[in-house]
């Protein structure tokens, strides 16, 4: 495999929701999951770990479940679109549609990797804060994210999704997570059944970022 | 600039707490951040900002603020020590130097990048479990992982540090932060005084990833 460059896999990177049920290779799916491995975490503890899941039975109950949250965001979704404007409903259009064909076929997906994290090891700085808190996310993210640019890199599909995390216990039983665990994502992956990565939509530099104030151009 | 590997630059990221005061090229600013807005998001809303923080007087604030917590945070570590195996101890002896480094020259940095999210823009779908949330960082955090890699891709060094979130009222006040956002973490950028990036310990995959169940091995 020719290794592609790290800004060349960052700004192609999308969510590639349609995917063929093609087994991955296992040299191919032990460099993603290494990529993950290197990512930080608050004092080096990797307070995560990823449960591969490829048996049938499993990824069929996982299927069900995602299949009945994803139904519900759909429709939500459909209610906001009414007041977008056309550009904006059309993009959205395209994601629900290969969204329904995920929640369709999320079962035949190769490999469904699930993320699990011990807040236990985790120093989460914002717990005492009144807002809700993300800070535990830091230390399993940027794992995450290692794992899709290495799916990138690898011509996999895959997508981060968190509607499996709404019924945790259910996942948690099934996949025979301890009690004390959370879960954090679930990320199908499997090689993609039409372009796969490709150009993204995102906001400018001058949108995201400021300089020493909220709002202020960064200059 | 020659753009490194994928592979390569994940597999050298390591946590440089050691940074030089001079500053950074707005081209090469400008790149590392690029980056980062490159990340998915739940519904590609980019529920995030950054606000580079390169005045004087503000980081010479946040230096402070940075101090009084990491001088706790060091206090309590050292007592864990006590009980580590020797090895494990000489390793976090050297990090806590590093860090009490960066805490003495934390105001010196060329440029600190504070992460804040608006968590009203969010899906949170870890929001009613019993445990801690972290799902909101599934937004942010591969959004810094992105950075944290292209200053790696840059040859700056940088670390992730949550310290600052336990008084995140004094940041935002400080930075003009609107009511109803949250920081995610503040990033310490600068060219490294030493080696800089280079080999990293972390757990093996065989470790770290499990097959279909919990605690089985992969197979």
């Amino acid at each position: 495999m020719t290794e592609p460059g790290l800004y060349e896999a960052m700004s192609t990177l999308r969510a590639v929701r349609r995917l063929r049920p093609d087994p991955i290779p296992a040299d191919v799916l032990e460099r993603v999951l290494q990529a993950a491995t290197w990512a930080p975490s608050g004092g080096n503890r990797q307070p995560w770990r990823m449960i591969v899941v490829r048996e049938a039975a499993a990824k069929q109950r996982l299927a069900e479940l995602y299949a009945e949250r994803w139904k519900r965001f759909g429709a939500g979704y459909e209610k906001l679109m009414a007041g977008m404007p056309p550009a904006a409903a059309a993009a959205s259009r395209k994601m629900l549609d290969a969204g329904d064909f995920l929640a369709d076929h999320f079962h035949e997906t190769p490999a469904i990797v699930v993320f699990c994290f011990d807040p236990r090891e985790m120093a989460i700085t914002d717990r005492k804060l009144e807002r809700i808190s993300v800070v535990g996310g830091g230390s399993v993210y940027p794992a995450v994210q290692n794992l899709l640019l290495a799916c990138r890199a690898e011509g996999l599909g895959c997508t981060l999704t968190t509607l499996l995390c709404e019924c945790e216990d259910e996942v948690r039983t099934l996949l025979e997570i301890p009690e004390g665990w959370g879960t954090a994502c679930a990320i199908p992956i499997g090689y993609p059944r039409g372009k796969g990565h490709g150009p993204i939509r995102r906001l400018p530099v001058a949108k995201m970022a400021f300089g020493d104030r909220f709002g202020q151009p960064l200059g």
